[in-house]
């Protein structure tokens, strides 16, 4: 998901411009036009940082200097320092706002993903937290990045970068197996194809029907396990992908991963935020020009 | 924040674009080109919902009909039809997860705004729960208004619409009545001048130097007791507005109440969300044409 | 009403586009491609200038280097010299015409606005020039922008900063007092109420609704003085804005003013504007590179 | 300068969207959701309409209804009715002012350009007034379609339509001729060329080197005189435009149009404008639906 | 590749707005405004019709009727009518060569496509041909659905979608395992992994590491047997997708086929295209309204 | 054509926008993120280089270093470089595509149309050769530049700068003549006007129309000769532009051209397009920073 900075840029300052609309009334009226001054990004509890590089991106765009103390996914602590910041004030804080709801809600999401995929490293699980398209409109780059950052699988992008057969669609082909004959039929060698199986029987016949993944949609632990079963004695284990989603609590993820599931996607990551507190302090003006 | 429907057409249209990217490829491979198909989308959880517009809009403007079976603002129960909606199931299915997202997230904003606006209204306090510019960056406008369905205050909308002169202000200009005074001297007699406050001393002074509201920042209850006692001997209380923000929790939001607060402020309603659960289910087919 | 360059730049950079169309077909046709040339920005008339920021800005960012001769807001004389510019020749003659316009055009606004308020200055008048929301299409910010520049009130920028209750509105909810009822219940702290009244007994009953403004639509000096009389009389002179609108001519200005009324706004300085003369000369070429 | 109504509709919104900004927070507060009323432009002047298919294409795109009562460049008289417009009372009222902006502006242009086009039409010259590019920023199209609908003509669109060769790229190149010659060498054979000239000695020479046009800068009428002479003497009088341009006033034009000339452009007709005066006014509710 | 209509509809007016600039000014001059005609587009020869449903999108945007007369990916005749359209002569006559230029240019890659793509029919091969990347800037969707549509691959549609190391990225990375190592270490599960090799001994390491898919860069037919010998006695032929690219000419492609190739991709139908010959010809005229 | 550097970035930004969607996932997964690295783009077959200031444009606007060892227009070489190119490893190989595309497709139309006027060069011919409209939907500004510089006439660049009446028009309005007078009457004096006609004895009458050029359509070599000599007759030769146009072939142009022709017009010059084979190659990579 990398994207060129400057490519970047055109999409944070369409969101700067919606937050200033016709102009920033209260920096014009109290701020000198002059001024430099020197700010910081302040992490107001701990977690892991993201958002840096776009928050950089946004403020060097606008002609701000920017030094960044801290990398998208370092851990932070409380009162650290994030971001070193100066250039004109009006300009300055006309940005702020902006700045930090992007990193408060992409370190949000990035330490709600890094503390499961701590659990799953700690107990040297090979399982992966994944993102689901349960985001903001609009903001699928930015949460997908945030899962990324935060240690987890982005998953699907978009609509147009795997076929992902799912519930409705199943409803109307008829039945999972014909939705992946269909999908191999009809879709170019570069997407793979996954399936969202409801019943623990579905699951072979997916799989024999050439499914790349499998999503055992609200499955409990003893289900993903009776899947594994079933597949890994008709020898497919291994070579699809076995994810669980729906339903599935931080808690529960520990359980999950011991029954052999690849994949533990996560609707709340980027749906249910708790975002980062963070705050930026003016540290001093300058007298002087940049 | 009314926007006639084809305007807010435009906003919804790019979203939905982004998320298909060159094309919904599950859809193409395995979903006939002319079905028909009705379909609902259905509560999960119970809550308020919100969104339903700006969803019925966002469908309509793709030839796909609507029938909203809740209103925003409405109470829905668990299992509860939200929208009934028929056409072409292609289109269907590559705008679901648009849909879905913009009403889970709204709803959930506006539930937990009516939490907090129900609990008020028990007590018979007047004050109001309003929103931040907390948002999720390009989203002011979906995030105020669903606060506002909620029965918040949605704050100011974005930098142009209200003078709000904040710590970092301050900090720059040298105090907070030096800072009302060069807002007064510069600014439309168009816009309010609200003042964030760190200290009951300066509450006074903010009020005689002509402020319209005064946020009280990270103010204990009993702080706020004493500014408003000050306000009132004074001569203020009731002209002024005062705001309560900063770290204030849901189940402190009585004791605020009672302390003659007008507005409480809260930046997790829009940044720190618990999305409504709901989902779509395709109900049956239909073989002629819309 | 600050915008950061970089936010403004794009707006002006798609005032450029749109006049260069698929490109300057006569700088290509006659105009060396490696030419520097140094140009000046030159008053043809005396005024008050205004739009250099928004020439600066663009024509920096177009890679030429500027240098302004006077600020927005200084008056100039025939003949001075406004701007200072060098570069690329093309580059330059293709944004002449954008340039010229931007500044001639917000020089004008500014130049006619800068009239009326030395008129009530030279009296020592407290009341203010305002503009409206007459004014070009898509240029909202330029119109309101040279009206601040010109020393006057830039009023509501669009229609989501102010309530404004005007004729259409009242005739829709049956009375202005109604109107101001209905506003105050459904509206955020963060906005104030400004209503329209075309009666004298009108006013009164506005104030006592709880309007912050009134607008006196086509009053006569004489029922200004009725209207101020009978809100000093109940108390309520100096809480409330008194603005006079509606046809009022620049030489009715004093009288207007001398009826105690706060502001008065003119529909004429951003609808029916008289340019600012302009011109741009090439001063000489350059051999070398810029 | 025909453009569908479908491509036109999106500029219009743009503009609209521009005036909203994040919505009408007057017509939300007051005005019923689900109120339609009837509403009438009304001129509040004599002039000529236009603008009259701008308004009627973006009320339509918003689903208002309209009756346009007047065709675009009939005479209208003062209290005489534009345009008949049912439908949503927000929608209506939250689109009224770009509606009138666009009318009053267009309609005070083509009301300029036919006093003009009147007096030449009287006194049986075939002489045609000319727009020139001095418009406002972003509104060529419009500015240059009053001009048509006045019957004026719209000279150059923008800069790719047609050569025209001005002081500061002569100062450049050299002389005009040099210039010509240049143009001739690199230019399409579609695109006239045009030369300005400053001086009687320079038209003959421009006309000889191949122009199509020569617009004659600041010429007085006795110079027009002249310089029609020598092309009539030298045999280019009806092969090549005659354009008078620069500082032409209105009660000038019938003497240049007797000295021979083609073209008399007036920059002041698109850039110091005087808008007509209309207004938009509620009529009557309905209870029903539209 | 399935985008809805209406989202498909704003890619279309932005060519055609680009086409049209400032107006049709040919038919504004020379065409009533209120005229309705009928219209047929036709094939000048055979081939594979191709962008029916992006002509038809458009024009039905545009307010015209259009009847399809045949659908994308049949064959069409010399003289053929390919769509049936009507309504306003200036808008469609301003939309034609947009209109054209869709058809004739999907058309030519379909057709191309579709003659290769039967080629391999006609022998019983497998084979699939694929487009490339090698596109017209900025018609990505438009290019690879011509491909779709003529039977081949789209292969990869942009690139978030397909990990495609090629080598440019083996060059700064060391070597082809090393590459597809790290991308397997860095790559969300639902990406497939797709590797350029230039040397029959890279084939076999690149499949040992992990690819989905080789790409035989500028193979000749004898190196891609022995390519496929190689991945065959190490058990990998099956499981690994190969692509042959790079310089194949169309006479060659049943050789290829031949070779055990599973995909054969060629730059030059999205590159190096012969457009098919189609015209629009206005069948008659009706005096009445739509 | 003339395009600002700063104006043209954006239409090349939009294009590696679409290539790159939500990001280029090889790159981040494979490439460090902080390697610089040294690249040339080169040509793989000789031609005519254009597009090398399009690409050059690109890739500095998104930070790279540029060196172009070759200008607009040279005729290049098999194996030479064209650009040189450094910079962030990342950026660059994200838009080698976009890259190699632009100058690929603009070469390809430049070499094309180099060989057609070097032949009439040859000869000592002074016809030209010309575009027409059949582009690439949403490319005219770049294949109209890549014409010009393989030394052809863009002819018309879009629908707004020349009137040119059709077959299509003249069906509507009856007659060649007919549509010229009504194209005299209406049209601005800054557009030339040219006719379409299908049979020799129109030719004339267009001409006594006053048409200012004549599109042969389909005429045969002997029809052209006959047209001339008809022209030549009645003294309209040289006065009036000839244009051949529709179905001629490359081998035909020199007797096009014998005949006293002005413009030969070639659609498949941009539409029937060989792209130039270019690749770009990574030829060192750099430890420290740019």
């Amino acid at each position: 998901m990398f994207v060129p900075d400057k490519i970047l840029e055109q999409k944070l300052r369409q969101m700067l411009a919606e937050d200033i609309g016709l102009g920033d009334v209260t920096s014009q009226a109290i701020i000198p036009s002059d001024l430099i001054v020197n700010a910081s990004i302040i992490a107001k509890e701990k977690g892991v940082a993201a958002g840096i590089e776009e928050a950089t991106v946004l403020a060097e765009s606008l002609g701000l200097r920017v030094k960044a103390k801290v990398a998208d996914g370092e851990t932070v602590k409380n009162k650290q320092v994030l971001i070193e910041i100066s250039g004109d004030a009006r300009t300055l804080l006309s940005a702020e706002r902006t700045m930090l709801n992007l990193i408060s809600r992409m370190s949000g999401i990035a330490t709600a993903t890094r503390m499961l995929t701590e659990k799953l490293k700690k107990v040297g699980s090979l399982a992966k937290v994944a993102a689901t398209r349960k985001s903001a409109p609009g903001l699928l780059y930015f949460d997908k990045r945030a899962v990324v950052i935060g240690g987890g699988d982005p998953h699907r992008l978009h609509l147009d970068d795997m076929v992902l057969i799912k519930d409705n669609h199943i409803a109307i082909v008829g039945s999972a197996e014909e939705a992946v004959k269909k999908a191999k039929a009809n879709i170019s060698f570069t997407k793979k194809i996954e399936v969202e199986v409801t019943s623990v029987q579905d699951v072979l016949k997916v799989a024999q029907a050439g499914a790349d993944a499998i999503m055992l949609d609200n499955f409990s632990v003893k289900q993903v396990k009776e899947a594994a079963a079933l597949l890994e004695k008709a020898g497919f284990l291994g070579d699809v992908v076995l994810e669980a989603s729906g339903g599935i609590k931080a808690e529960d993820i520990l359980s999950y991963a011991a029954a052999k599931i690849d994949i533990i996607s996560l609707g709340y990551l980027t749906q249910s935020i708790k975002a980062l507190d963070i705050s930026l302090e003016i540290m001093e003006e300058q007298s002087g020009t940049l």
